[in-house]
């Protein structure tokens, strides 16, 4: 990778020479996650975006822009139709039903502890 | 749009002409919103990844990836390293708070209904 033994895991799912300072060279190995990673996200968002992102990303973040770029493009490919949207749903649907619950946990406590109980 | 009036919100963007059957035409409108969120998922995904998208989605599940692709894409601008995985960390960081806080407040409804209490 980076212009040292064979290319990263972008470039060598892109067929290309993996120059000194490629960009996705840091974040994706010439492994099998690697280059399934890669495919993902350049299935999704193409590898022009992706490397457009990163280059205007500080490069201390750029970690996470790669870890959250990849998690979306797993999701839309497992669903491709709501993405990782559809977790968004689930889980403001999960707080809604728990923010419910323990206001009548909390209410049934406050009864039990009233001096008229 | 679609071969009517004037070209749809994508179109318009894109400034081509919008021919009958343009998958784009029924989800974005050739106002501002229309063509602003064509504008975002276009930076964000790429509009031929759009298309490729929806044309491989059947037509009644269409709008809702439409819905869920401007989210990604509105959240991926407004912050670009984390974009919708931020809610997503988030939502679960209040799911795991709220169980939390609901199991303390059973196990003390559960304390004080005891016999001995």
């Amino acid at each position: 990778m980076n212009g040292g033994g064979g290319p990263c895991g972008a470039c060598k799912f892109l067929r290309r020479k993996c120059v000194k300072g490629c960009v996705f060279a840091p974040y994706f190995e010439p492994d099998h996650r690697g280059t399934a990673e890669f495919e993902a996200v350049h299935r999704v968002f193409g590898a022009k975006n992706v490397a457009k992102l990163l280059l205007r990303t500080p490069p201390n973040s750029r970690i996470y822009a790669v870890i959250t770029l990849c998690y979306e493009a797993l999701s839309r490919i497992r669903d491709p139709v709501y993405g990782c949207v559809a977790q968004v749903f689930n889980l403001q649907q999960q707080v809604d039903n728990l923010q419910a619950q323990l206001a009548y946990v909390q209410a049934r406590l406050s009864i039990e502890n009233s001096p008229n109980a």
